[in-house]
């Protein structure tokens, strides 16, 4: 479908910015983009899709299709035309983005990416960089845990047919292997992100084939013996015991259906018994972080999972609260913090710095402060500045390079923040810089959820 | 990121393929794609993504770099060159489609596309077609039951910013619409799609202005009364009050925080005792069908909704089991039925059809037969071909008759099956061709899940 261009908006960024136009405002503004809330179950995030974001960003512009299909929208009518002869098509980004880098653990509601730029310019922005983060710091947010659940066996990530289309399935597969993941079944994500690409076969080759070990022998005349062979298309433990009795050795077996504890025994059992204690028994069918757990507690002889729909789909909590708040904007020549005091929906005045504090190893916790404040002792700045007059500063690390590094981060949280289940809550407060600044907008009246 | 093309696809389909090519199988398969089970609080499904299937069908070919990246790919050595050299280069879907028109109901375990095709170009396919048809339908059926639950006020599709990525926006933003939604925001949908847009205004526009009258007054300058005010963003009652005082007249005011009826119920009578009796009241923040039906059953004055998550993300089942079995293979110029005999995961064997019988405008009850079985009396079939060759044998009606003829097949629903809470199971049996057909292959010994 090709999206990404400028009209993949919502509508409204586009009247705001005809709007701020015909009224004359391109006055600088900041934007922070966040999570209000952890979603049920998380004790953490994982920050990701910044990548994504930073090239839609690059890449905007509108293109003569884009300005003609814009003119003739309800109720721009009245839009000078200059709005659609000279601005719109001169339009690019021009901002400075600070963020998060991709990988890191963040917790509500750090900025995970800082904008500002002039209005008009920050405004249409907001939905594709929504989308874009949202959803990849989603998919890793849960990987995390997957991978924390599978203490130490590889998990793969086999998405891409239950993610909500093939665009999803691809950004799942890279935020998945961000997070964690040792491989996707994702050609395609393969091939653009250099993510290992692992596979095994499906049910209709055995179907295919008169009987399964004609099936498993086919497979293995072409793909030799260092393959994966699917076992529970009629009989499991008849299938573990042909294979055991052929002389095939393959490096392993998978499992897709059943009570995967039980049957892992049991055709351990088979496959030991038959001299084939080198073939790996691999398990897949709608796992998620809570089914693997249990696996791992039971000592089920499983040394690998495949994990579909849970990641891409981020199946337990699919629709991240990520907003895109206006924090700060200029009015004559000076930078005001702004707030909105919405029931509910307070935001967080004055452009912002989230600073970590690691002792001896271990994230003690997190002071979010308005940027122009130092930071507490020994803290570190988790913003950094990755774009600016509307062009990245920096080559991007390497995906396998974000991953590396991103996994030492999260192994820097507690381990009782990392639990998988009835985890305790991560420090994160409020510097004096930001407290100060909403008791100034709000006379103590309508401060935002306590920290 | 522009996917959708051959390597959108798991490895196991490559290595399938190429296993098939090299053990000389190109016998023809039929597979069929349907949802084993209900998604909870599911009474049917809307099909939905056929349009994206086809497309993705037609242009389906490897190009120079995607044959020389697979050809570097683990385990393929042993592949015969001439798979790269030949079959990949030449390589085209060729097959027969029979598929369920879009925007009709559906339910398990009916076939909503079914494919006859070689086997190697079958398997291809099955990644591909499981994301388009399983998400945009995963969407129209929740769509459908956030109509339902509106009662006939309008309901937009607010879903961009909470979308897996910007195509999966697009994509649900037409699944939306399909569904019955009567417009989005989606601004590239709306290009696309011929979807109406619609659009108000966000919190960030009121907050750049000094005040918030100045800021309506503002809009209302470039875009007329016919306009939708957000008016929460600081105090509602009181940004109400100020319209009311102030002689604007907006079509309409925007409500996305606290608690919708009884806001809505104060905003009404101080807009009504304002004389701005015509002004309507739009709400949206994270609303869902049963938020929806609550506000409708207290007959709050809420004259539409706007629903972002919830239709995009499918935030309640956002992973929808949908699967593409092996149901039946050529073997010596004979065609034989397959199934799969894992528990829990049996496939129903046999090229079928479903029969839709309808009786003084409600749909009585399907039959799922085999394809060469007469239909029940006065049935009709829901299947119909739509490629053959591979290439589409019909020209696919616009979006909007696509919708008006779904929303007449929904509406034959009985109103006991449509229900937003504790729907009614509609009569879905399978045919005497298929039970024949399952016991001979069985034995009587596995019968999938009883219908």
């Amino acid at each position: 479908m090709t999206p990404g261009g400028a009209l993949s908006t919502d509508f409204y960024e586009l009247t705001m910015m005809a709007g701020y136009y015909a009224a004359g405002i391109s006055s600088s503004a900041t934007f922070e983009l966040y999570v209000r809330d952890l979603p049920p179950r998380r004790s953490f995030l994982i920050a990701a899709g910044l990548e994504q974001a930073l090239a839609y960003l690059e890449g905007l512009h509108f293109d003569a299709a884009d300005i003609a299909y814009v003119r003739g929208l309800p109720n721009l009518e009245r839009v000078p035309a200059a709005f659609f002869d000279d601005y719109l098509p001169r339009f690019r980004f021009t901002g400075e983005v600070w963020a998060v880098e991709e990988g890191t653990p963040v917790f509500p509601p750090e900025p995970l990416l800082r904008i500002t730029a002039p209005m008009p310019e920050a405004q249409l922005v907001e939905t594709a960089l929504l989308a874009h983060i949202g959803f990849q710091t989603s998919v890793a947010s849960r990987t995390a845990r997957v991978i924390e659940a599978a203490a130490g066996r590889p998990v793969v990530d086999f998405g891409a047919r239950r993610a909500h289309g093939l665009d999803a399935g691809l950004l799942a597969a890279r935020a998945a292997f961000l997070a964690g993941c040792d491989a996707t079944s994702n050609v395609d994500a393969s091939r653009r992100f250099g993510i290992p690409v692992s596979g095994t076969m499906a049910h209709s080759w055995v179907m295919t084939f008169p009987d399964e070990m004609t099936a498993f022998r086919a497979y293995i005349e072409v793909f030799g013996e260092d393959t994966v062979l699917l076992i529970d298309t009629y009989d499991t433990e008849q299938a573990a015991r042909a294979i055991a009795a052929s002389g095939l050795k393959p490096r392993a077996v998978r499992l897709d259906s059943g009570d995967l504890i039980a049957v892992s025994r049991r055709v351990r059992a088979i496959l030991d018994a038959g001299g084939l204690r080198g073939t790996a028994i691999f398990v897949s069918s709608d796992l998620h972080e809570d089914r693997i757990a249990e696996m791992v507690a039971a000592n089920a002889p499983i040394d690998g999972f495949g994990v579909g729909g849970a990641l891409s789909t981020v199946s337990d909590a699919p629709a991240l609260g990520a907003i895109y708040k206006l924090v700060e904007i200029e009015r004559g020549g000076v930078n005001v913090p702004i707030m909105k005091l919405s029931p509910g929906k307070q935001s967080y005045p004055g452009r912002k710095q989230v600073w970590r504090r690691v002792e001896l190893g271990i994230a003690s916790g997190d002071t979010i402060d308005l940027d122009n404040r130092p930071g507490p002792d020994g803290a570190q700045p988790l913003l950094e500045r990755v774009m600016a007059d509307g062009r990245r500063t920096r080559v991007t690390p390497p995906l396998a390079e974000l991953r590396a590094r991103g996994r030492t981060r999260i192994a820097e949280l507690p381990a009782a923040v990392r639990s998988v289940r009835d985890a305790a809550p991560y420090p994160v407060r409020l510097g004096a810089g930001v407290r100060e600044t909403i008791d100034r907008l709000t006379h103590g009246r309508a401060a935002p959820s306590p920290l």
